[in-house]
């Protein structure tokens, strides 16, 4: 295991403390329990949107925490769920008097514990469960289908509308329309390495790729041979299409987004095939996000998400956010 | 060979067909010969910038094209210097009566090409040359030091001070400054593959990391077994510090940059090590930049550079910038 670590047992605190480092006007970070909170929190009579999930993911979610996107985040360990605990913390740092949303990306342990958390708080708390992924419908540490890039999405749209001043009942209710707008899909050209575990999650072949990957290595649809980006990106972008299904009029964002370990050069390649795909189907792209933005630590691969876009999500994307990984407006 | 290409041969146009996509209100992608220009160029009685080099290093040096940085970049094929017809259409759609400064990285192909385009080219030219890298004295590619990761930060600042109206001279002079101001170093767990060649650019056995490498995998200072992330940055901060000197009291940019292939959440944790390694040295960091600026395709490992900082280079740095890499203040 090739390592920018000092010890796998506290990887996750290390790289906390160099993310205070690096942006110390934006997030205040608490270690005991994990917390990475807006510098500002609490923002008074406004909802808090707090998200989390396993470490191994950056910059989702602590890279979102700032104006115009996440109150709080909560970091597990690596591919691991937060603890309640965690959740709590973060709700009562950031609570302004006008409760708090939990955005949950729908694996077993994240659901149980946010829900854990939600019923203990004192503070009115709602939360919603993203679960975009096409690939499978049920897998490893899921019940029903997996929350992966359109997270990303739905933490900058309704961060967005809860920064202009949207009650909860509204950004509920927003996230639930993106949530059933967005759809995603992933495959890989290698493992990844956990660090705990110091040896790679899967084995895939020297001429193998993984179509339907999950962000922890989960296994996906299928195993194929590495073929040409065109026929990569058509693998993920017809099942995400068929699947809504985005038709042709529809405006949409493309997310193209890396998995960790592949370079720039090859996503804006393969994003410059998916926008070729969708207009050649009628489908206009109105907003792009493409890099790595939702990860699974070193490992090659990429990931794309549609969300269908209506005129209220395009103001509230292009709003002002100021957070570690976005910035726009600011 | 895993990559997401269609075609080995194709790669770089293919790729910038992804990012005229990607980004259409901020840049003009031309392709024969190859230039990245940014959307409202010429700007009239504004100093051009313009920089570029080899492709591989994304977003170096097309993803710092737009408001506030260059006015064009010119990608060669991987790791490859661009040609002179490059540079000059870039000098002849970007001069908007002011000039044109170039920048250009150390390496004896760039300095030769720019050089030559700067001569044939009938709008006032300058070129600055940055060699910012300490590891080695003369390299594969180079004679003297390699123009490596304060190639970023040259480009942001001189790219304020001509959006702000300096003129060719100033904009020279601010330049060398810079030059004079900054250094760098990285190391690398693992090779990278060119896509023309196939194969690893160099063998690193599974326990060893080569420190001083450079940017298209050229040796470094030595190979040495992989050790903890504090001895790694370590290795990368000392030469650094004692080249300048950087000295007690000064104040200074950190830039924490990934090859490409390293995870953030291993970069935040060697930025926060090198953060304290300079407070303990009564350094002080004023400014920040952590994440994958100036690659190598998919090689893991990291880069470290420091720029000592003055009142306007600090003014620079904050100014407005609006590239597909780098954006605040808009």
């Amino acid at each position: 295991m090739k390592k920018i670590i000092n010890d796998p047992e506290t990887v996750v605190q290390d790289a906390l403390r160099g993310m205070q480092a690096a942006h110390p006007d934006l997030l205040s970070v608490h270690y005991d329990p994990a917390v990475v909170v807006r510098a500002d929190a609490p923002v008074q009579g406004k909802v808090a949107i707090i998200s989390g999930g396993g470490s191994g993911h950056e910059p989702l979610h602590g890279g979102f925490v700032g104006r115009g996107m996440l109150d709080a985040a909560c970091p597990g360990a690596v591919f691991t769920s937060p603890t309640p605990d965690q959740v709590l913390d973060a709700v009562s740092r950031c609570d302004g008097g006008a409760g708090a949303l939990l955005i949950v990306k729908n694996y077993t342990g994240d659901v149980l514990n946010f829900e854990t958390a939600g019923e203990l708080a004192e503070s009115e708390v709602r939360s919603v469960v993203i679960d975009d992924d096409v690939a499978v419908k049920d897998s490893l540490y899921t019940a029903g289908r997996r929350g992966v890039g359109g997270t990303v999405l739905l933490e900058k749209i309704v961060g967005a509308a809860a920064e202009r001043g949207d009650d909860l009942a509204a950004c509920v209710a927003l996230s639930e329309r993106v949530i059933a707008s967005v759809r995603s899909m992933g495959l890989a050209l290698t493992s990844c390495t956990v660090p705990h575990v110091g040896s790679p999650s899967f084995e895939l072949a020297d001429d193998e790729m993984e179509i339907g990957i999950g962000i922890h290595g989960e296994p996906g649809r299928q195993r194929v041979p590495v073929g040409t980006a065109s026929e990569m990106v058509s693998a993920l972008l017809t099942p995400i299409v068929e699947d809504l299904p985005f038709e042709a009029g529809d405006r949409v964002l493309l997310f193209t987004n890396s998995m960790g370990g592949t370079p720039l050069i090859e996503l804006y390649l393969a994003h410059g095939i998916a926008e070729q795909l969708l207009a050649d189907r009628g489908i206009t792209v109105e907003r792009r996000l493409v890099g790595p933005y939702i990860t699974s630590l070193e490992m090659q691969g990429m990931s794309l998400t549609l969300l269908r876009l209506d005129d209220e999500m395009i103001e509230l994307w292009d709003a002002p956010v100021h957070t570690p990984a976005l910035r726009w407006g600011v």
